[in-house]
């Protein structure tokens, strides 16, 4: 049996599509950010500004989540030591789990190491415990809502993107008895739109079905605490289930679902994802605790970060590049091509030092390759410009269309 | 559709069974490890020897691990703020992967948030990319090996655990030409027995399978630099693909495997449990880098720790306790019933001060309940005296059977 042969050709057909990842070695230097430093290749090493960093609103050096995990690391250690259940609980862990609960108006919360792990764990955990539950998904889901469906065995039926009438559709046509679940995101990271969570809820209502929305692009960075875009529009009380990270706008690791006690319960008693997994490192705990109290109480953050997208989509749109219609925080340029996604990607890093990664299949449907930006409150004016310049200059050179 | 009550019904199964799972809310002291503070209940708050942590060689709390993530918290900030190809890739997970590929005499190796995700997202991967692939289970796998083979979608034998000739007759079973992946774990965390590794790479070159080896309790502990069984007995080159954790001897958080370059790159282009997620934080990273190398280079730790084991196994032998039979610095004792393995932690908690969990379906099969004890070097023969003493007093108060 030749496995050899068959796993490089399986890294052949990447290649062939133009697809294969590179990663790009960085290092991020707190108390600089978004300026980093690139190791090896793209005429490195050298000083760079990262344009793609999910820590939308720089909390992972921020002072008090720093001296949070500073005080952790001292007094707890480095790891849990074990699974929650076995020897892994820490009054940290607890303390988080209760303030997540706060943020979004719900009776109980749960740590998993990841929001992958979370979204997986918990679609497949509660659409199993409901006989005959058929999973409504929109297309656009993420890949971690996608395997816990999967992975649940359940009915799936997948409604076009933020489409009621579609998913009213599908859900006239399932038995009226049958347990019903509507999996769906409030942000969509990869387009920067917002699904009708209201809607949403209303044929919930009207059908018998639960909701489960993730909140990760959302959580720290909408409505008045932070709480998502279901807090922003006052829905937090009629989504049954709201997912999040910590790892994106809280800035350190981790995801989290929240929920009523009984549900929770029964993730946290039935959820292999859940149960037999080393906790979060109490370190972690602590600077995300710090981190989502930190942002219950300050507007200052979110509202930079709003501010700067706006400004370079304005910027963008100005130079004739072709933003996509984002209605968030997200700004992304369509390409529609996985090699020249990446050829802008390497120029933009190797000549103007601005490393935005491109983003292609199968994040996001082929031929809709594109590059993604996402600046925060620490971009300066300058640096957009800087990178509006660059990104004119690539566009002209590699012949791309600008926007009709 | 009564949600409520389907939800309530599934947690009233597991109160009925007697296998609620209660977690216990408490916090580590570094510097005293293994003594802890418990918060609520069992006569709490107060200090409590916590006798079940994973971190076998208290390296959670060295000084090494300490001052590598206190830098890294300063120098680089709290998260990664992205997945490994988006903004997430930091100089300090590339080092940590050469570290670990060496360690295990590999290529390459490759980071995942926790072990359950590199069980998970290896083998679903890996089985998937190979056509027609049949998977050899061990029956004890760990969960997270189970939930990888199943989500591969690819046939799968359990032969019955560490039984060769089991094995034996699945392989002959099989079509020749079919590719075959023999997954099983080097030391089997609930009971401490090991399986015999040689004898299944031997299998493994008679049929034309290829290998997948859980070292998570292994590593760190065992061989001459850390490298785990595999190490220990000379076979690491023979095995694919060897798995491990960063969260249990290494005392910090997540998951790896190592194997030849192909693999890993397979595994990195492929998973979407690696694809779809925030990179471990750079601090954890830095943290594991120091622990990984100290444990290279320092025999100290692994050598006190099986000392301390074969102590506490001494000990109860003496005192008549039914101490099962590992090889391993795994110590359990078997119940064999959920409600008096739950009685007797309670009682040793709430009387004595010892924390160690009683472990339930579905962590080891119904009917073999036990208490599993992890000895490690900062645990002191008085400790040991103290929790054996009252190992004996409550086996006489609940009137347990005593070893035979």
């Amino acid at each position: 049996m030749d496995y050899n042969g068959i796993f490089k050709a399986a890294i052949d057909r990447l290649h062939d599509e133009g697809r294969y990842r590179v990663f790009i070695d960085i290092l991020r230097n707190k108390g600089n950010f978004p300026n980093a430093r690139c190791f090896h290749g793209h005429n490195g090493p050298k000083p760079i500004t990262v344009w793609c960093s999910n820590d939308y609103l720089g909390m992972g050096q921020h002072d008090k989540v720093i001296a949070a995990m500073e005080q952790a690391l001292h007094d707890v250690g480095a790891g849990s030591g074990g699974t929650r259940n076995i020897g892994g609980n820490t009054h940290l862990h607890v303390n988080l789990e209760a303030e997540l609960a706060d943020l979004h108006a719900k009776e109980a919360a749960l740590l998993f190491t990841s929001g992958y792990v979370s979204n997986e764990a918990t679609l497949s955990t509660i659409a199993k415990l409901l006989p005959g539950c058929v999973v409504y998904s929109d297309e656009l889901n993420h890949a971690s809502m996608i395997a816990g469906i999967r992975n649940s065995g359940c009915e799936k039926k997948i409604f076009r993107h933020n489409d009621l009438d579609h998913l009213e559709q599908l859900l006239m046509d399932a038995p009226a008895e049958a347990p019903k679940l509507i999996a769906f995101e409030s942000v969509y990271s990869m387009d920067g739109d917002i699904a009708p969570i209201e809607a949403i809820c209303d044929l919930a209502d009207k059908y018998g079905a639960i909701t489960y929305l993730d909140e990760v692009h959302a959580v720290g960075m909408y409505g008045a605490r932070g709480g998502g875009i279901s807090e922003r529009d006052g829905l937090a009380e009629r989504v049954t289930i709201i997912e999040g990270t910590l790892g994106k706008a809280f800035g350190v690791m981790g995801g989290y679902v929240a929920a009523d006690k009984t549900i929770i319960d029964c993730i946290r008693s039935y959820a292999p994802g859940f149960i037999f997994t080393t906790s979060l490192s109490p370190v972690l705990a602590a600077g995300a605790l710090a981190s989502v109290k930190h942002l219950k109480g300050s507007d200052v953050e979110r509202n930079a970060q709003q501010d700067k997208a706006a400004m370079l989509k304005r910027k963008m749109v100005e130079a004739g590049l072709p933003v996509m219609p984002s209605v968030t925080h997200i700004v992304p340029l369509m390409v529609g091509d996985p090699v020249k996604a990446k050829d802008i990607s390497d120029i933009l890093l190797a000549e103007y030092g601005c490393y935005v990664q491109p983003i292609n299949f199968p994040t996001v449907p082929r031929g809709t390759e594109r590059l993604r930006f996402t600046p925060g409150p620490f971009h300066t004016e300058a640096m957009m410009d800087e990178l509006v310049k660059g990104l004119k200059e690539i566009w002209g050179r590699l012949d791309l269309k600008l926007a009709a």
